[in-house]
């Protein structure tokens, strides 16, 4: 009715952009052995499950304005005898916030809402692309002790953004967060992090997302070191939860050039509280995959080694001792991340879950 | 195949009206003050939450027959010593009905499901449109007081219409309901609800909708006046909840020439038993605003009051003592009540949370 | 970019086949009568509910896979005291699996996920489709004993395919599930299924799906005979389900003839170990419709009567007793099994569920 120069441009709704839906399933056969409990060894086992089941819908209903929900029904029939570690079971939301492009260029971006308070190149990491059987065991170890949850995902805000020069990029991400494990009534700190990612070569992201990509499809060659901290002051939620202080800090890499990719990240934990042994945990590990082009897909060898140390008092952090885990087998992208089979050997040690057992697992990776 | 004199009409599915997705997120930043319990004082804080995050999905899968299924995960992340009052967590059905369109005009409709079981202005308020920066929270207590369900919501058939004539219409509906909260093995009267809206100037609603318009974007002169009524007979749930007669009425009164929009309404709650004090409530609000376009965009300032007062027996209704909230802001409409910008101040008091604590609080609605 | 021949064809993406929503709602109206318990006679009473609550997606995103996610909340706002069986409420997965067209002809369907470990005609039926008020209670015996769920959807993987050659076809399914109710540290065995059909005149299915049509709209003469069987092995999940090996067995027919359709199973139920009676089971239902054209909607009165007996030791399954259900009533499909509205008389009896009630009930059924 009115004409356009009377009106708000960014006020207009997009209607064909507004809705795309989510759905993605991971089907795991896996076959255990060596697992067992105290004197008890279980028998070794095949088991089907879906390791991950997501639903959800993203859009950006108007140009500077997007939105990303997805809900997590994830390890449907795990068997609970099988060498298969993981948090999260049940019906959930896993995130849900809403991104705001404030810049014209790819420079400032503000997320609010249920999001990765990441620091790290594997808190980041997609599950559907990283070239491991899963996501490192050890990162989740960094995202527990920040968060007091397995994935990392809590209520916050925070700013991202980057700006690529020749040869040359820088990507940042900074944030506020309040993790419900450590809402208290008489303190009220928030977890801020950071992390900055500086690029040689090709950039690691040509636009801006929130998550980077596991796999460049051979299209990229560049070298990416990223730095990233969090900090928290006094914490006490009242039931049991209480320090002086706690920050996680590190750096990580992830270098490709042609097929190959090598990465890894290596983090420091630290907490305190008076009266008790300080806790020190490190958590780091290193993954090398090769992406061999057969006819439009990619079949990729891969390995991966990653381990957690944790020491000091478990009043501060429970997980304390050691955790490892190597994992080699091969993917095949039949459709880049949306269609991928894989095999992999997994084997795990270490005091934290001493007898889990290790198992061999076939997957199938479907995403719309 | 068949001649389609020979086929009904009415059978013919509506494939392109047939599935709507619903995603609505209400995005909230609060900064918390002057909150507390017995002798704790909270420490004051900012939080970050989502107050509201809806999805589902609605249609028309054939021209008499319409259905809305709408899914709630609200409050996620919200600090539990920040002063938002709120009755729902985690993942459930919100609203699941259909709707039957009996005649050619707007005169019969008929309800099935899970939907309000309203009686009065806010009960059938939409929360994305009302000026407050929530609904009120005296309605919370008739709604709480009726069903057991802070959202009124209930399983139960009704019927509705409307007939509008030359400058006056009429708008009603009636139901019956069974609230899971007064389910028992020896009683099973159902709750009867009826509402009657009469108009006069431009129409409430120019076809029938079982929600009103918060908002009329200055395209609206005149005066509704609303007559609400429910009664429940003798229950005992067997647990606990046992009464002889509830009953709840009230009126209510919206107006609106061209931005400015003022509307209350005011309603009893009575309930008796034998060997009890009768418990007798009465809450009402009374909330102000003006829409000030902007480039196609509507800048409203609005202040809203509203109150709660119980007594009797705590045992027929817990709710004893008072409860108010004075609430002043401003919110920008950007795209009507699809995308919408609130900086609001809430002022709470009253006994029965006398030490919830006030909030500054911005929100960002988005909704498809 | 890669020219046609140098790629693979089944890693072509199929967008516009890839999601479809699935939305499906039944709302009852039951008015129950005779109904208590031990010495309480319960009020006869109506009752709204929305007995299925049903959606998810579905699709192929390539030519040779697809897959089905179903989300259900059930039963939202049944009265407990109603004379309503049933086992689910609270939002949940119903199913979730994928299948792989393994052959070009429909020979040799993959299915891996959460899906039916049919064995019987009853279990493989279309909640949606079949003629009575619901599916039978004495195939939910079954279903229990087999899987220790009502729905008997478990995780698993399995084969299933068709052939039909002129006048004679042949159906089959095989599976190996692992039910959670099952799982235990020292025994691992899976629950191996299986199901064939044979099919004189018009084939059950044209194409391989995983479910048959419950009715076949006046299309179909011929006459279907299935025999289905499982067996597990040595079962301890170390809390109290425990028994050296159990099976199930039995046969089913279908048979339509223009509008008529008669259809019935038997099967029985064997559980046995050391020091215990051994468990003894039987259920077989009878059902009968008749399909009357009316103007393209279909009017079909029916008659069902469903028996299960059950012996033994109620350690091995605790369904000692008989359960009896008489149904009577007629179904008005307006548009197929998408729209559909029943009256129905349910008469309940027998030793297990003595004083659940009867009832009349009215259903509509509206999917997309």
């Amino acid at each position: 009715q009115e004409e356009k120069s009377n009106t708000f441009t960014f006020t207009e709704f997009q209607k064909d952009k507004a809705f795309t839906p989510i759905v993605a399933v991971e089907s795991w056969l896996t076959y255990t052995t060596d697992a067992g409990k105290d004197d008890v060894d279980y028998a070794d086992r095949g088991s089907a499950s879906l390791r991950r089941l997501r639903f959800g819908a993203k859009g950006s209903p108007y140009k500077w304005l997007s939105y990303e929900i997805e809900f997590n029904l994830d390890r449907i029939g795990e068997d609970p005898y099988a060498a298969i570690k993981g948090s999260y079971s049940g019906l959930d939301v896993w995130k849900a916030f809403i991104t705001a492009k404030l810049s014209k260029d790819d420079l400032l971006h503000f997320h609010a809402g249920y999001y990765w308070a990441a620091i790290s190149l594997d808190y980041m990491a997609s599950p559907w692309s990283v070239s491991s059987f899963d996501k490192t065991r050890s990162d989740w170890f960094l995202r527990n002790f920040m968060t007091g949850k397995g994935n990392g995902i809590e209520t916050g805000i925070g700013f991202g953004g980057l700006k690529n020069f020749d040869g040359f990029g820088i990507n940042y991400q900074v944030g506020a967060f309040s993790p419900a494990a450590f809402n208290g009534p008489e303190h009220a700190n928030p977890l801020l992090t950071g992390r900055v990612m500086f690029s040689i070569g090709d950039p690691e992201q040509k636009t801006y997302k929130v998550r980077h990509a596991g796999n460049h499809w051979n299209a990229r060659n560049g070298v990416t070191i990223g730095l990233g901290g969090a900090t928290i002051g006094k914490v006490d939620n009242g039931s049991g939860t209480a320090f002086d202080k706690s920050k996680a800090y590190g750096a990580d890499i992830s270098a490709t050039k042609g097929g190959l990719k090598v990465e890894g990240e290596y983090y420091k934990m630290k907490r305190e509280a008076a009266g008790l042994e300080d806790f020190d945990g490190t958590e780091w590990f290193i993954r090398c995959g090769y992406n061999i082009p057969v006819k439009g897909t990619f079949v990729e060898p891969t390995i991966t080694y990653d381990s957690y140390e944790g020491e000091g008092s478990s009043t501060l952090f429970k997980q304390i001792g050691d955790d490892k885990t190597f994992d080699i087998g091969v993917n095949w992208y039949l459709n880049r991340d949306k269609l991928k089979l894989s095999l992999h050997y997994v084997d795990q040690g270490g005091s934290i879950s001493s007898s889990v057992g290790n198992f061999i697992g076939m997957a199938l990776q479907v995403r719309l």
